[in-house]
């Protein structure tokens, strides 16, 4: 497990997170993104139209003072200044959901990239919900069945942003049964660690610590301890095998130490 | 893990078994049903017509000689002697879908349980799919949502026909995204083995050991590491938490050793 050393938050969402009523994970964007502006990038989508105009109220209702929309209809837009602009004064990134693909084809290794990891070196919350969430890891999934046995061979995946190093992260979680794809991806390469997050649901990344907000559950899949699997054996369609993962499910309010492996209940009897 | 010492075999299937091309499942059932008779219990429906028209002629395309209905309308009639005759000769009885507490509450306890818990310890052949194969287990699930995060309230559970002791079965499984309550299930008494078993495919017991057979996965969740959970905590309402379950997903071919709770491939290097 290794991990950027920055100073900054990630709150990476499963989707579908309350927009009305208690909206305690953008109430938390909110809170992190302080006094400075918000950036909401709407590039996951082909069709950005309605996201913004979603999100924005939401954002000045809890309190933050100015938002502004990133959308990139092309690759060499992100060098303009302009749209670079958008970023002056940001404390906070919050990325819409759509296509993981479109995220990183789009600004990956990009000015705007740049700026992101600047905005999140100096302190600021990058967050990012459904495929905003799977854009954030090293290695992203891409697609992969849901609601039915894992196969070898039906697993895409790329190279994300690389916020979160160490994890592969899958959203809208429970809600698609995509523990088989989860586990699909953990044994292709145990150095990182799975975890899905239900919807409405997030993790709250500081330093080597996260911990779960929301209404739903976060499954963290630890292939560390696996004594086999046919993942390099199998041909593409053959059904996954995998024997003794770990498996820890976490509720609002408990933690988990990434370096460490190991999850808490803050305040539980020791 | 305690076990009926029991000379027959069980087949535990997860439901949409193969009814025409290779129909690996039933053909098992059909061999080893041999040269008896099998019979097809349809009590699990609320409306049992066309069950047995669909297995009948495929049983009979397998080789099995004779097959016959057994549905309960009422409970009274599970000591008719004309009934209980359609067991003489029996070497299997297969249960069909439907639910699972019309079996129980239909048969459990009466001569035509009697009549079934015989033919399986002369060395017969139980099988049953869908709801028929939870209500094999000692302790039933019966409800409980799949696709979304698990809540301590949201399961029920309930006392079933006790051929196979120490575990808790779903089916279903990947297709329907019940990993949540399969975890509910196991939290509340890790004694439990949770095997949860996906569409097609089936697991074949034959005393302390178990094979996969079919086109999927089976998921077997071991909750003796189980470090931490909060289920005798939390409210109803409250999200499932968990720490350190530990995890196997089987695919065709793989055993699974009911007493060690340990999996294998056989023919594997050691």
């Amino acid at each position: 497990m290794t991990h950027n050393n920055q100073n900054g938050s990630l709150i990476v969402i499963g989707g579908h997170e309350e927009k009305e009523g208690k909206r305690e994970i953008l109430k938390e964007v909110a809170r992190r993104t302080g006094s400075g502006r918000l950036v909401v990038m709407t590039v996951a989508s082909h069709e950005p139209e309605g996201y913004y105009d979603t999100y924005a109220p939401v954002f000045a209702e809890l309190g933050v003072r100015e938002t502004r929309e990133v959308y990139v209809n092309e690759r060499s837009e992100t060098a303009s200044e302009e749209l670079l602009s958008c970023f002056d004064g940001a404390t906070g990134v919050f990325f819409t959901g759509g296509d993981q693909l479109r995220i990183t084809s789009q600004i990956g290794d990009s000015p705007v990239e740049q700026r992101i990891n600047e905005i999140y070196a100096s302190g600021g919350v990058i967050a990012g919900t459904s495929a905003g969430a799977s854009a954030m890891c090293e290695t992203m999934l891409v697609t992969g069945s849901g609601r039915e046995s894992s196969r070898i061979g039906d697993l895409r995946m790329a190279p994300g942003l690389g916020l979160i190093r160490g994890v592969i992260i899958d959203q809208h979680f429970a809600e698609r049964g995509r523990m088989g794809r989860l586990l699909g991806a953990v044994a292709q390469n145990p150095r990182v660690l799975g975890i899905g997050i239900d919807e409405d649901t997030a993790i709250v990344v500081e330093g080597e610590q996260f911990s779960v907000l929301g209404s739903g559950a976060v499954t963290v899949l630890d292939g560390s301890t696996v004594s086999s699997s046919n993942v390099a054996d199998g041909g593409r369609d053959t059904v996954l095998s995998l024997f003794d993962a770990r498996l820890h499910v976490l509720a609002a309010g408990n933690t988990f130490d990434l370096a460490q492996r190991r999850p808490s209940v803050p305040g539980a009897r020791e």
